[in-house]
């Protein structure tokens, strides 16, 4: 069957909420590492997916996906060793406040549940988010992610703060960043709504990828902090290593978290998210609520975190990350001198932004990142645009991404630069 | 480790809001069919798990799993053959006009996600559940899970009608719960609040599993309709073929649905949920907002889904439902004899409420309900108690639950009764 033959049956099927990417969308059928093989038999680098953390089809992964679904895949209201051992396994990667975890299927689920702890917790309802935040599609996660556009629905007590953006705001330690959380526990005062949390992506993904400055989050932390509000620290983006130097956004910003939650990159494609929390905070929530989450933390999906885990421990994938992510940052950097229009590279360990704007009129070029992105996949290599201006390059690739495939990126990217205007 | 280590390990770690089954609890290592095994070796038979549905670790599935995670699991911004295939093949068991289907991870999320496009089709607000209602974990779903305690958030524009009870009401034909909906749409009315949907378990589980009478949902969706909301079938429990007689129980009742969510039973264990819909619903949620499931419909979970239709189809598991249920329910039924506590058996398919009260108050009696289950437990046969009086027996092994484990289940059963009072 066609690409488009499936485009129309998949528009027929499932109906008019679904997006593809790419104006040609690509039909995989393989993946393998940091590569993805087309129904043509073509193959494509893969510098985009965060969630085949460890690499597509990590054959460890598999191993273990499939050996413990053979044997038992059974629920949380039973004892299993599985789910404690990789409890125990993700929470040796958080500080010692940060005791207990809680298991769901998905990011959104995490976020709307450490939503629920904190106002239970809190008592409050006031939420500050920043201005293009996303942090999921349940009701609740989709009123705080007006990155999702106007239709996104409009919940209540909530507060924007525009993320920081040192190439426009000149916020070179966080203090602007900090003072805009401030401003906006203020205005909830004013409003007479009490402070329940901040919550943040710890790379400001959906805002245009802000790794810097790397105050801003322990600041913006300790104005929650002493305002008796919580820290979210949304790392389903950020975590798992994918920033080279720490496994957690969070920490690589020296910042106080109450509650981190994750997703996609924990299960390597299985179904994983999680909520790790000060013990006062579950326990606190646990007195008013129980929580099931039918699929979350059971057998399977615990051996799967545990084996994405092992992986990332055996092959020094935070490292590789933090080794290749600086190869990549020199690399892509150096074309700035070829490539006016590219006004700013920014990274940590594998995450990129790269941001396009008319070399004229400085002002942000989606076109062009479009131009570019559709570009590169034509000629074999998958990487998006995001950002609140849309003309920011994202460049995400699996953690497994070597020095080998910089330069094919790389290559890739200086020729999608030059063949678009 | 001891069961005692592990529960104390487990309460260390997950927090204080997970809660285990039974005062001595499960400690499982394997699955196989409708038997489990713990670390000790001995075998339970599992009269109560649905979510296992084809049995426990089922060889087909188990293979599908397996070689879709060695090949390929990306997500629904790409092409892929299997979400199409499944979606086809799931929206063939519907009426020809519930013609989408979108996915999730949980049934939480799909009635989280159906309610979100309820509203924007209807730009009404008011949602009607029954009293004791459980639909999800997500903020908006617990929210309309009254059975979740007093300690569950609290809604707007939510109404509750009492689900049918005919041992208690007498509605034989469902009209008195048809008039409970209509009461409560005018309630919504006088309120000024715009009707938007009625959300319905259809064999109203956490009310104490009411199979009968078999118009009430025909009668209410009429009412719906014709007040101008949309009914929504919550499929999570009675769906996927276990009421025998039809795959989901709002065809059972012969009523008509705008939106069915699927959950638990769609992937053996493998995370997968679904909303069907109409699709001018999904068209009108998908011009005001795009959706993006990270793992929902990604190529492992559809291939897991189809390989659980084939075993239904091959395996002829509603079928199975059918023979097997009534057996069980008969016999259920004939220890009435024997035990006047047992006031009520009601069943559909592999689907059943048995109702112990006091003998002489006639009240419901939760201790020696959970006696039963607690001495069953030891003995070797795993089922629940549920209803808002925690008195009703709930009974819903996997759809391949044989004659020869009836016999099993109901000699344990009727030792368990005469044995606690």
């Amino acid at each position: 069957m066609t690409a488009d033959a499936l485009t129309a049956r998949r528009r027929a099927l499932l109906g008019g909420a679904y997006r593809l990417f790419y104006e040609e969308p690509v039909h995989l059928v393989a993946g393998n590492g940091v590569w993805l093989t087309d129904a043509a038999g073509r193959r494509y680098l893969d510098a985009y997916n965060n969630v085949a953390s460890v690499g597509h089809c990590h054959p460890h992964v598999v191993e273990a996906l499939s050996r413990q679904a053979a044997t038992l895949n059974t629920h949380t209201r039973y004892l299993h060793e599985a789910v404690l051992e990789y409890a125990e396994a993700l929470l040796a990667y958080f500080p010692p406040g940060i005791g207990n975890v809680m298991f769901t299927c998905t990011g959104s689920e995490a976020n709307d549940l450490a939503l629920r702890a904190a106002k239970v917790m809190t008592g409050g309802t006031g939420i500050i988010i920043t201005t293009n935040a996303y942090h999921g599609v349940t009701e609740l996660t989709a009123c705080l992610s007006p990155s999702l556009g106007s239709g996104a629905p409009k919940g209540r007590d909530i507060y924007h703060v525009d993320a920081p953006d040192p190439l426009r705001d000149g916020d070179m330690d966080g203090s602007q960043f900090a003072r805009r959380v401030a401003d906006a526990i203020a205005r909830m005062r004013a409003d007479g709504v009490t402070l329940c949390a901040l919550l943040v992506d710890t790379l400001f993904s959906s805002d245009g990828i802000q790794p810097q400055p790397l105050g801003a989050l322990r600041l913006a932390a300790d104005e929650i902090h002493a305002a008796g509000g919580l820290f979210i620290a949304d790392e389903v983006q950020a975590g798992l290593g994918r920033c080279g130097s720490h496994m957690w956004g969070f920490l690589r910003q020296g910042a106080r978290a109450d509650l981190v939650t994750m997703g996609k990159p924990l299960g390597d494609g299985h179904p994983i998210g999680a909520v790790a929390a000060r013990p006062e905070i579950f326990d606190a929530f646990g007195e008013r609520s129980r929580y099931f989450n039918t699929f979350g933390g059971n057998p399977v999906s615990a051996r799967v975190g545990m084996a994405v885990l092992d992986v990332i421990r055996q092959e020094r994938l935070m490292d590789n990350a933090a080794i290749v992510g600086q190869a990549m940052t020199d690399a892509v950097s150096a074309l700035r001198r070829d490539f006016p229009a590219l006004v700013d590279v920014r990274s940590t360990g594998l995450y990129m932004g790269a941001e396009l704007c008319d070399s004229e009129t400085k002002l942000p070029d989606p076109a062009r990142a479009s131009a570019v992105v559709n570009l590169m996949r034509q000629r074999g290599v998958l990487i998006s645009a995001s950002g609140p201006g849309g003309n920011v390059l994202k460049i995400r690739p699996p953690l497994v991404f070597g020095l080998e495939h910089v330069g094919i990126l790389v290559d890739c990217l200086a020729g999608a630069l030059r063949d678009t205007v």
